[in-house]
């Protein structure tokens, strides 16, 4: 079975702070993205990674990997990001079939995963194509929920204003990336959605087309970075995770 | 007005590993639940702090106080922790009658903090003062959910199994704490409840005896140590704080 994983680093943003989008910045000495880069490669020495960056920062990306040594430099096919999530992923898939050629496309599994997930192991992207074997369908990793959730009466009304109630934790789970699909299915859903700004995540585009999905277990460190805070909490993890 | 902050550090479990309940494992030198302590009496000189503790650990945090150096100990109430949250918080709240003796109950603001949030910051909770000054209701911090949320056809199943479907994460926000609530609007609603332990926070109780509670902005930093990864993350938040 073929094995892509889509590595999503297209944003332009700089809301988490510094000059470069966040998934450029450096961390522990590596550009941000790389870490993911090198889960992958580490669960699965056939997987082949599609990284999906903005064209404005391809020149960036290439002056960030050749400052990296040669024993690091993990083999990727570069792909235009779009000007949405969803457009990225499309790209993705575009080049997913273009890296297919003629093989039997029925036999290839899409990983689609948010770049700016750094901590996600090698561990846990193999239970997830574990699970995807066993459940023949899409499958997800959630953890349940840590803090107690409301339920606002409208989205964007300022918080003090905010009409909301307690809904039950114990019935909600969070969503992590990455999400393991047929390649097929996955590009058969992307084509038909309608409105794809819609969606936050590549589980909601797959059950909008009437396709179930089966979870697997995240783990709690698989955070995204997303506050200036998380490079400090990622950091951390990282130095820990490797013995420091 | 009278300000009291009940700590809430009655957990005997050690779930997040080590041999001590993680409320008193050392955190950048100091017990967990100390910098949450620190943190009150830094937002307002003014505060009393009522710290709920199991009785079974009360040599311990003795212990644990003994070893610190005189300036950095901080006057607190020891209280007995119950067998749930709910049964804390109780107890928290007859403490909190005996400190105000005969002065004007109605005059009385509660806070109510879960120990395991050593991050909650003397901004964050002078920015919950004013908001609860505002609104003389109920007052919760929150903050939009980071990841795609899921609602699960029924709790508690395997998650290979479980049935489930993407929510509007738009519509979500995540629940920290300190909730603040006047005195005795907390009391009256403590003592009407029927089942406390269908409850997972403050609010939600109050909102079961029909009153309003009103939102104001939490932090991304002020996390719930709750997996063992949280001990460096927040050990790494801390110290970026103090700029080392």
């Amino acid at each position: 079975m073929r094995k892509y994983a889509i590595i999503l680093a297209g944003g332009s943003g700089t809301r988490a702070g510094g000059d470069m989008p966040k998934q450029f910045r450096q961390i522990c000495g590596r550009p941000l993205v790389w870490w993911a880069m090198k889960a992958f490669r580490d669960a699965d020495a056939d997987m082949e990674i599609v990284l999906v960056v903005h064209p404005g920062f391809f020149d960036d990306w290439q002056i960030l990997c050749d400052a990296m040594p040669e024993y690091e430099r993990i083999p990727y096919t570069l792909c235009c990001g779009g000007r949405t999530r969803a457009e990225s992923v499309s790209n993705g898939l575009l080049t997913v079939a273009g890296l297919l050629g003629d093989a039997p496309a029925g036999e290839a599994m899409v990983m689609v995963h948010d770049g700016a997930r750094p901590l996600v192991s090698a561990g846990m992207i193999r239970r997830g194509m574990d699970a995807f074997c066993v459940s023949g369908a899409g499958v997800i990793p959630v953890m349940p929920a840590v803090n107690s959730l409301r339920q606002l009466a409208a989205p964007s009304v300022s918080l003090a204003e905010a009409e909301s109630h307690t809904v039950n934790r114990a019935l909600y789970v969070e969503v992590q990336t990455p999400q393991i699909f047929p390649y097929r299915l996955l590009c058969d859903c992307y084509k038909s959605a309608s409105d794809l700004s819609a969606y936050t995540d590549d589980a909601s585009v797959v059950e909008s087309a009437g396709h179930h999905v089966r979870l697997y277990e995240g783990e709690s460190a698989n955070i995204k970075v997303t506050h200036p805070d998380d490079f400090i909490i990622a950091e951390a993890l990282l130095r820990a995770r490797a013995g420091e």
